[in-house]
């Protein structure tokens, strides 16, 4: 890609993943995490990338120093974060400000005080003091050459509270120097017409420039953000997938995507709105969350299509069925296999999937009826794409394609007199003309049996080294029979590249576990290429 | 409890997540399942259930039937689904109809197409003649004694593309006796500025009475169902947890949350806020999905907060630090600290279940410890009242009622050269001074041990003839280490008179099974007032 250049300042976009987005429960980042983080959401085109608090903890301090030597940003200015200086004293002795001067960021963004009760309660001085403290830390800054945003925490309750010492904040700010003051919706409590009616208040009474930080407690931080926008505000603050403190914070990306895409507003540079379903997931798997696969725009399925009803009209007109083209935001539409299926949707299903099944009407209609049998069954291909690609294949090649042919499998779990437990599974099948028995254990009967096909394949067939089932899902069909019910397993698989999922069903957790594995394995075995022996 | 009847009509929470909300990829509810939710929505205090689409489907039509003989609604009025009539026929002789009808459900919605565009491509019919359905179709089902509501699908589109129409099929509706006319944003585009001028046209243009039905495509479902009521829509269509297709639909439990809370507007029955929590999490377990952790008002995550800075504040006045109270959703504030299960919520779950924890802190505080290091391990007591009683009496006591000691268990499953497969399993225990060993088959694991362990104990204690597993269910968790992970077993088992749930956590499926089994039977021994032997 080339280089860009953002001059235009009229709009910020700015990133606080790496600062109140680590704030998510379960959330722990590394300095190379943070690292990678921050070049994946430079790669997306945000104006700002707020890095942490330096001189807060060893873990900021090193980041921004690692930044500044192996950060090669080409969209983002860094932003270090920090708090204006402490009460009775002078901004420049307060080592809290020389460290956030030190760090070598460009940007500063200060945290202040704007709810008077939480100035009396928390920071302990009085209502003057702490606008002192926001005129002294920002003129210190200002003077040091940095520029400076200030966010006004609880703004919007102490707004409420106090309107008129919530203003005087934004006032002494704006007055000191800063370029933009952020309004706080810190508890995450605001609805979008509040947020609204007290942006365009703030702005009317102050002539500050106004920015925007929303957490979603009532699950309107993203309305809050557009609201706000909307009020006049030109700096938005959001974290990547929405992580934060609690519930978390606005959605970097449908905020973006709405401003983009509803907004017909051009925040990101050109070319870069793409990249935002893979950026999403690649920073995703850097927190080490799966990625949500119901997130606006970018989700898995958020251009997923029960087929059925409206399958043949979907073909004709897509547009009239998603409220944006999936592939603006880097998505792709999918067709669900669903018990709906007809032939229509089974033919875009294998479109996706590379197969043409419109040419040969014949051959779809097996797979239609195929698909139906098997949903009779229990099965669901609507969250296993590779077993619906496996009957596909069937259908078009006539039979199976195996790689080995199973003799029998048998599980054993136990638990003696004292508590302790076992797992042991055998498998004995034939593989290239080759009798092969492997025994397996596990931590359960399915582990068990996973190590002994595994230990059986091994050898002869080396891809399945990299295979590993990253996700396993059971699933109990017809509640009303107890534990003679049907069950059914979905195992997602992965070859450290590509991942896949496939779907088996039996009257039992045990054989569905199994019918499910093999699948993964034999699908995962014509992805690297080999040739079915059997 | 006590009956509550809802007689104000003025404002209505209905709740799809039967119809619109099964649309969501990954969920399959059977009938059970759908009659589960039902309860729980109903004693949440929602005010129309929204089951299905009777005679589109067996499984909707037998929900119908079954709903009809076995559920006992206190609070809401169930609705059933379906479309306006065919196009060229009479509403009279639609086959479609007459189930609706058939259906026995007091109140029905009815879908019709408002866009222009989709009544041509999708329907294949002319604007004149898909006005003439509405029309024909709504009186046809005010004639039969049915209350009628009105979806139309595609509204907002449909509205930019075509005001004119879009408004002709509204009063079409409202004219022809429908109660109130929805808007639907069907593919979920909309903000929610474009939200609230559009009703509010819609209601000066048409007088009707206006319904909100959001998608989540966006990440603003919530703010736009707000924003509608907002400009004078009183219905507000919603599903538990925002199930539904693609990203989803508008959260039920957010919407009620800001109407109760924030806009301080009685949308339940006294005392039903309080229920949200619990019940989001019920509802979530029925479909097989693990409760959000980070859901507004009723995650997990939602009022918790990261220690250190604030602490002492919020020890001062949480109120500062929280946008509503937890407790009036049934939530808890946690410091992340540690994970606090919270005396409050101990206290009021034992009350529920007869014990008065609150004279005894001492006893209130060791349950917490206790409930607390359970769910470390994964338990979970929302779904599982038999299994918390259980926990609740070792406290009581000091100790486990027992009714045998387990010596050992085992369970083997094979399947054999031509496909035949076998599941037995034996249990060796001591009962009443005596060693009893008995074998059982079943056609799973779990299934054959429920038989050994029925068969070991029937003849010593008779009330077990009478128990039956009703319900199971098994949920992996931390899906991140294959089929390595712990698995959640939840079984619900009968007498024929009670039901009562329990649940086992262990590293495999057997063995978290055997652990919910235990519980299964201790819990109904002593039900049926026997003593404890052991």
């Amino acid at each position: 890609m080339t280089e860009v250049s953002r001059t235009d300042d009229s709009f910020h976009v700015f990133d606080t993943t790496l600062r109140d987005g680590a704030q998510r429960e379960g959330i722990n980042l590394t300095v190379a995490d943070k690292l990678a983080i921050a070049r994946h959401l430079d790669e997306f085109g945000v104006g700002f990338i707020e890095g942490g608090w330096p001189g807060a903890n060893p873990r900021d301090t090193e980041f921004f120093a690692r930044a500044a030597a192996e950060l090669e940003l080409r969209t983002a200015q860094l932003v270090a974060f920090g708090a204006t200086r402490r009460a009775g004293g002078k901004a420049a002795e307060d080592p809290q400000l020389a460290a956030l001067v030190a760090s070598g960021a460009p940007v500063v963004t200060l945290v202040a005080k704007s709810h008077d009760r939480h100035v009396e309660l928390a920071l302990r001085t009085t209502l003057d003091e702490n606008l002192e403290m926001v005129r002294d830390s920002v003129e210190f800054l200002r003077a040091q050459g940095r520029r400076v945003f200030l966010d006004c925490e609880h703004f919007f309750d102490g707004y409420r509270a106090n309107r008129e010492y919530a203003l005087a904040v934004v006032r002494t700010a704006h007055r000191a120097g800063a370029d933009v003051v952020v309004l706080c919706d810190t508890n995450g409590g605001m609805l979008p017409a509040g947020v609204r009616d007290t942006v365009a208040d703030v702005i009317a009474a102050t002539g500050a420039r106004i920015g925007i930080h929303a957490q979603d407690d009532t699950g309107c931080a993203v309305a809050n953000t557009l609201a706000a926008v909307d009020a006049g505000a030109t700096h938005v603050q959001c974290t990547a997938n929405g992580y934060g403190e609690r519930v978390g914070n606005a959605n970097l990306f449908p905020v973006v995507g709405a401003l983009e895409l509803k907004y017909d507003r051009r925040v990101l540079p050109e070319g870069r709105l793409a990249e935002m379903t893979r950026i999403s997931h690649a920073i995703a798997e850097l927190v080490n969350l799966a990625p949500s696969t119901h997130q606006p725009y970018v989700g898995f399925s958020a251009f997923a299509h029960k087929a059925g009803l409206h399958a043949s009209a979907i073909k004709v007109d897509p547009d009239l069925y998603q409220h944006t083209d999936p592939e603006l935001v880097g998505n792709t539409m999918r067709m669900l296999v669903s018990d709906m299926a007809g032939r229509a949707s089974v033919e875009l299903k294998g479109k996706e999937l590379g197969y043409d099944l419109s040419t040969d009407r014949d051959l779809a209609g097996r797979v239609v009826a195929k698909v139906k049998q098997q949903e009779n069954l229990g099965y669901t291909y609507e969250s296993a794409d590779a077993s619906f690609e496996l009957l596909l294949r069937d259908e078009v090649r006539g039979s199976r394609e195996r790689f080995y042919r199973l003799e029998s499998w048998r599980t054993i779990s136990e638990q003696g007199p004292h508590g302790v437990s076992g797992n042991e599974a055998t498998v004995k099948l034939w593989a290239k003309g080759e009798r092969r028995i492997a025994i397996g254990e596990g931590n359960g009967p399915v582990n068990a049996l996973d190590q002994a096909l595994r230990t059986a394949l091994e050898g002869i067939y080396p891809p399945l080294a990299t295979f590993e089932l990253v996700d396993y899902k059971v699933r109990i069909l017809e509640g009303q029979h107890g534990t003679g019910s049907k069950t059914r397993v979905l195992i997602e698989s992965t070859d450290g590249t590509a991942t896949w999922s496939t779907v088996g069903v039996a009257d039992n957790v045990i054989a569905a576990s199994w019918l499910a594995l093999e699948d993964a394995y034999t699908y995962g075995l014509i992805r690297s290429g080999l040739e079915p022996t059997e």
